[in-house]
């Protein structure tokens, strides 16, 4: 990954409430895979300005949230989404329970390996091989589904499973940062990311926002099941990314913090560069 | 608050996934307001069972998610809930700007001071009162009312402010399982308790979870903003809590942990007493 990159990733910190305090951990420990230079710096600089209790820039503890998209910022989005490569896997192997499919846009396209016909549909035919794939099922066995595709599936290019396709410096920048009092919160498709966030990551469940479905508590053979609806509950784009911000963690950037607020936090990019900017 | 209510309380322990190891903080210390009894007993069990490395319902700290109910449980719900009380407060704060309610219910009756006719319309009733109330202004300014109607509003018997009707011994179970490497959560309206669970409670904003309205991003004089919209994203009520449990946290109870599964951890009354009550 080229720093060049890195200034662009959508790292997003955010602040606001209260604690203690910790010293500062030093980079060069934490951070071996990055080069010498501006980005590493950077992200340096920014920590120890938030860190050093006689700093203004202090920022206690307890508001230390970074949080990270998934897709292109800690993982790889190439050649297409993961999740998409997982959409497709599904509806291979769900086609035997599907004959309709054959004859079926976006499906019958998917089913003949011809991708770019199928999503020649937009949103709308996206959103269709999501629901056909990611529902239907309990939400305990949508992680086995999950975390089976992961186990066997390899990344076209590199032969490899998804989950080796990380970038090796936001690794450490994660370790970094927590080990700084940063509490790290990733950002994608919410039930695909939280069976492997943890090993992966270092980032609990609890600390996973972004998209999701609708589930519903269903008593099934007299056990309490969540059945996964094919209904969209949250879509993480965009200006959707504020809103899950809000609504899933609940803690503003302040004001001194991030002049964009919100926006700031949603894309990197917006953000005044001695706080945003890694 | 008697034991036989705490035997009841809709204390929710949730267990799923892996850490280190924390020792056990003696309860004597830290529930000082309980009496000695099975209640207290109860809680120091459990705590011991799964906080000991040798145990065999070893919980690795990870995974030690406690989630409490808000109303009725750590605050008082009585004469009515709070947050109703905050609503009707407001109804009367906006009267001004709302001729049309004089002659129009829930409304007419709230402005009268006949709380009872106006919630006999039920949910439907609840739900007008709420949108009203509740919605059309950014994030920080709702923030910004809660706190200063907390600062402001005293409960109608006691003539205290809301946030000192917390139950004391549910404050120190609260710190005594934190003590214990216990990650506390609690649900309910999660915008009107999230500007005062840290300091009332010690739990920070990313774990009020519950219900909530939608919010719409904006750019209001060049600044952005979330706008809170007249319309139920969540609703956390009954099958409600183990959804919100889901999608908020991600953390299942263990099979062995809670054999109710989400059941159990939706309502305590239906737990295996080993695991779930206090």
């Amino acid at each position: 990954m080229k720093m060049k990159q890195l200034l662009l990733v959508k790292l997003i910190f955010c602040f606001a409430l209260s604690f203690g305090g910790l010293g500062l951990v030093q980079a060069s420990d934490l951070l071996p895979s990055w080069n010498e230079g501006k980005a590493r710096q950077s992200i340096i600089d920014f920590v120890a300005k938030v860190t050093r209790e006689d700093s203004p820039d202090f920022v206690p503890p307890a508001e230390r949230i970074a949080t990270f998209d998934n897709d292109g910022t800690l993982w790889s989005e190439q050649p297409m989404y993961f999740q998409l490569m997982f959409a497709i896997d599904r509806v291979k192997a769900l086609a035997p329970l599907h004959p309709e499919w054959k004859d079926k846009e976006p499906f019958a396209s998917l089913l003949k390996g011809d991708v770019n016909t199928a999503l020649a549909g937009g949103e709308h035919a996206m959103l269709e091989i999501v629901m056909a794939t990611h529902a239907g099922n309990t939400t305990e066995e949508f992680e086995t589904i999950v975390k089976d595709w992961l186990a066997t599936a390899r990344h076209p290019t590199t032969k490899r499973p998804y989950t080796e396709m990380v970038y090796q410096p936001m690794l450490e920048l994660l370790a970094y940062l927590r080990a700084n009092g940063f509490k790290t919160f990733i950002g994608g498709g919410i039930e695909f990311m939280r069976p492997w966030s943890e090993k992966i990551y270092g980032i609990p469940p609890e600390q996973v926002i972004g998209s999701s479905i609708k589930v519903k508590f269903e008593m099934r053979d007299n056990k309490p099941v969540l059945i996964r609806l094919p209904e969209l509950d949250f879509f993480d784009d965009k200006e959707g990314k504020p809103v899950a911000i809000h609504q899933q963690i609940g803690r503003r950037p302040a004001d001194a913090a991030m002049d964009h607020g919100w926006a700031g936090s949603a894309i990197c990019a917006l953000c005044p560069p001695h706080r945003c900017r890694a």
